[in-house]
């Protein structure tokens, strides 16, 4: 406990060190520029890569002890995509370390010397998560437990480097999308960090620093996702193991054409909008204007569709629950999966804040434009989809594998199942040990229940026998859970979607005009830029965590 | 756990909503004003008082039925403090009402009508908090936790708005000082909020409204800590009862008299000091240094003879803990007792913000003034003294009571004690009972510990036999608790006395110059106004959690 205090105290200091090296660069404050920050962050980068290869060395060395892994924590489709957005965060680097070379003249040796850094840090840690997200450090705690709260807030701090400069980026856009308008009520200085010297190639340059902006969001993604990642390594430095064996995830993708394909004209549809609402916005007032509605639209559309597929997987959950009793659901106490739902109520808030911001506008103004009347459904849907998403999600991970068929006569079939088959097969694989073994009052249902999913990987193993289990309960679970699968792919995809907008710069809320009259330019673009971060990570970590849902159901 | 996020996602947006309304007051927002937000507020409070209405009703209609308690919940001293604080609270209401029947002719009604409804709201809440502070309530989950998570945040928003309003009156008081100083190059605007007409008795008016300031920190002070006892009691709802009885606590005044006179001595300078830094401040450039330089030496040795303090308390306990070996300490899953310590580590990052901050533009200023010199040790020692307080506060809660003599003879001592008193004695109050059943592996051991502690109040009762344990040892562990005791009452009159400068208007970040010549003016400005209530609430909860852990010791 007392290294645990220590260590977070130590590692909050960092951070908020690191947060006023970031003000001071974001309000360009006397004395302290971008050079004193990134060299900042390249010591704490080094100092992280230090311990890695420390940590990395030292359980080489005694790679021969079994050690505990938490089962729940780094899930393989987790570090998965971290590797994605490593990779996209490399070539990101590369980009930058070309941008360094066309300005080189004027710009301090720092601006290279930090994504080279940057990218050794990236691959060494992906390496650090791949072979290290899952384990439960008992021994050197003090030490440790240092090493992994001081690599938390550096990821944190570089996903704010990257949020500020995404965002800064996005608000020069806006302003000079307001300049073409011709808002010149509004006092606009944009807030340049260009180098005031020529580039040597001067296409090639302004291509790069383009490419470099829509790279960014992937960048932010990792870095928050790595975070995540090692705060709950952190939190499970010195934990008691409940889980020794791993439910390994797995992925059907039979039956749910419907929600996938419905996900995927979703997807579709996403991009065509993202693409007209960014030519369209900021050409005219008009073609502006006719860029919001649709926009309005497409998304108060889709966020009626989601949250009704949301309310319909709750409505499947709580009839089924009904005749089981009011059991309470499984308080877990594991790191990971307390940390997913606070997360998603969490990062949440910040979308609800510019909602709530938008609809506290709309009621106030003295003018409402034809446009801004589609701002108010928008925004309340926003809420609304939010919250029955959240409790969609939360029910199901906190749920413990559910029993359709609550006869004892399963026990039978558990046993034919587990002694039929290998331990790697489909059916010890799929979480009924570790589920057993965390305590759920039924480990013998809970056996059967997932062995008789094996009907959906027939060809894999002889265990079509459930089927004894009685033809009408089993169709009634197959049926649910087949509307709950399509359900979690459909809100899945749909997450993805609504993840693209804000991230590749199309925000309605800086173009909709209306809040940045009630409430004022500045106060609402702090807003905004506090909050947006938060809704776009909720978007990302809904999904992956719509994902857990779709490989659980 | 659905009802859980169900109720506290409605609470986050109840608590975003109003944070909406309170920044488009601050800001000045077109069309949203001071009337709708204490519209808001009112109507947050009456709900509050129904649920509140109906929930004690109902309990009393139930008053046979025996319902499980929570020990740790609520305890006395603080559910006293909430009371004190609440009558001033009242106080501060009546001037409030005063202040409108004086200004009556210009303001909306509603700002007569909220002070009122403030009032009822907050006898009713406290009168509630007395009742009902402990209970683990069982039945009717989802209503009572929507009850209790609106009643969280209608005290969170309400505690926002009284530090909006005493944030905008020390900028205003500030922004005085720096035109008086004769600032030009900072464009000043007063954010004014004074009605536009007479009052009828001026003199009587500008009292009332002084006054008015000097009452807001205890308001404060009470509306967050009303927040927090309704959290925990939130947390509670409907959660495994681990330890039915109350560990009473009790305060033996012997033997601390080196603590308490040097804690005293400390409050008595700590009120000279803020005196002469008021009436000095903002007068003349040369009376604003000294006044500086002043509080700066003050505050650093303070500072250096706390962190000592807490350095000797934690010393003691590591000393002490060596024998016995590496047992872990206690892992709490007390919802009170583990949103303390979050408390006390997230409210301290609120002032390592603004310590890092002065750190920072020290080290970057391009011109430092003399007196600035005092604040690089100042800010430094904010840092380490918080942390060490943490280190110790944390160390002692989590601490299972102290086995100063491991000898398993004490088990004699322990039937003949609570053999030989009455249950309401000293013995059994000092939490033994609670203590022996939250698990601990020793409980007989930790009986005798208490019983022993009998020797300070041996004119109580005949328990004065702990002598056989051995003199030797128990000596060692008397001489080590008085001076934990000692170290506990020192830090806890020293946080009081470090609690008022910045709440009744003493705020060097302010008046130092030096911060908002680095970060610009509006930046700094917004950074310490958000800070600074943590910081100011940091001081109060260490207060409060020293004071547990001296009763404790």
């Amino acid at each position: 406990k007392l290294a645990e205090t220590l260590s977070s105290q130590y590692g909050l200091n960092v951070f908020v060190a690191g947060l006023l090296f970031l003000l001071a660069w974001a309000v360009h404050a006397a004395g302290v520029g971008k050079r004193d920050l990134l060299c900042f962050l390249t010591a704490l980068m080094l100092l992280q890569v230090l311990w890695m290869l420390w940590y990395v060395g030292r359980s080489y060395a005694q790679r021969r002890l079994v050690r505990p892994k938490d089962a729940h924590a780094g899930a393989r489709w987790l570090r998965g995509s971290i590797s994605l957005f490593a990779i996209i965060t490399v070539i990101l680097g590369c980009f930058k370390v070309g941008y360094f070379i066309g300005f080189s003249e004027c710009l301090p040796a720092m601006e290279g010397v930090f994504p080279v850094i940057h990218a050794v840090h990236t691959l060494l840690q992906v390496y650090f998560l791949w072979g290290h997200a899952k384990d439960i450090i008992q021994s050197f705690k003090t030490l440790e437990r240092f090493g992994v709260i001081h690599s938390v807030f550096t990821n944190l701090l570089l996903w704010a480097n990257s949020v500020l400069n995404e965002s800064k980026h996005q608000l020069n856009e806006h302003k000079e999308r307001l300049l073409t308008l011709g808002f010149g009520n509004i006092t606009i200085v944009l807030d340049d960090h260009t180098p005031h010297c020529n580039c040597t190639p001067p296409r090639l340059c302004s291509a790069v620093s383009h490419v470099i902006y829509y790279l960014y969001p992937f960048n932010i993604e990792y870095q928050i996702l790595a975070s995540t990642t090692l705060y709950v390594l952190w939190k499970n430095v010195g934990r008691r193991v409940d889980c020794p064996a791993r439910p390994r995830m797995q992925l059907g993708v039979g039956r749910v054409l419907a929600g996938a394909a419905l996900g995927l004209g979703v997807l579709a549809s996403t991009i065509g909008v993202v693409v007209v609402y960014l030519v369209h916005i900021g050409r005219s007032r008009t073609k502006s204007e006719s860029a919001l509605i649709l926009f309005y639209l497409w998304a108060t559309a889709l966020l009626a569709l989601m949250g009704a597929a949301g309310l319909l997987g709750i409505w499947i959950y709580r009839t089924d629950e009904k005749p089981l009793g009011e059991k309470p659901l499984g308080e877990s106490k594991n790191p990971a999966r307390k940390l997913d739902a606070d997360l998603l109520v969490g990062t949440a808030s910040g979308s609800w804040l510019i909602s709530w911001g938008s609809i506290l506008a709309m009621l106030c103004a003295s003018t409402r434009p034809r446009y801004t009347w589609f701002n108010l459904p928008y925004s309340i849907l926003v809420i609304a989809e939010k919250y029955v998403q959240n409790l969609f999600i939360i029910e199901s991970v906190h749920r413990e594998p559910q029993r359709p068929c609550q006869d004892v006569r399963m026990l039978r079939v558990v046993t034919v199942c587990s002694g039929g088959t290998s331990p790697a097969s489909s059916c010890a694989r799929s979480g009924a040990v570790a589920e057993a073994d965390q305590g759920s009052e039924a480990p013998g249902v809970v056996r059967g229940n997932l062995c008789s999913r094996g009907k959906e990987d027939e060809e894999r193993g002889p265990e079509g026998s459930p089927r004894p289990a009685g033809p009408r309960s089993f169709l009634q679970g197959g049926t649910r859970r087949s509307v709950l699968r399509n359900v979690a792919a459909f809100l899945f995809l749909c997450n993805i979607s609504l993840w693209v907008p804000p991230a590749f710069g199309c925000r309605p809320e800086y173009d909709n005009g209306l809040e940045e009259v009630v409430f004022g330019f500045e106060p609402w673009i702090i807003v905004v830029n506090l909050a947006m971060p938060f809704s776009i990570f909720y978007r990302m970590h809904a999904a992956a965590s719509l994902f857990e849902v779709y490989c659980k159901i």
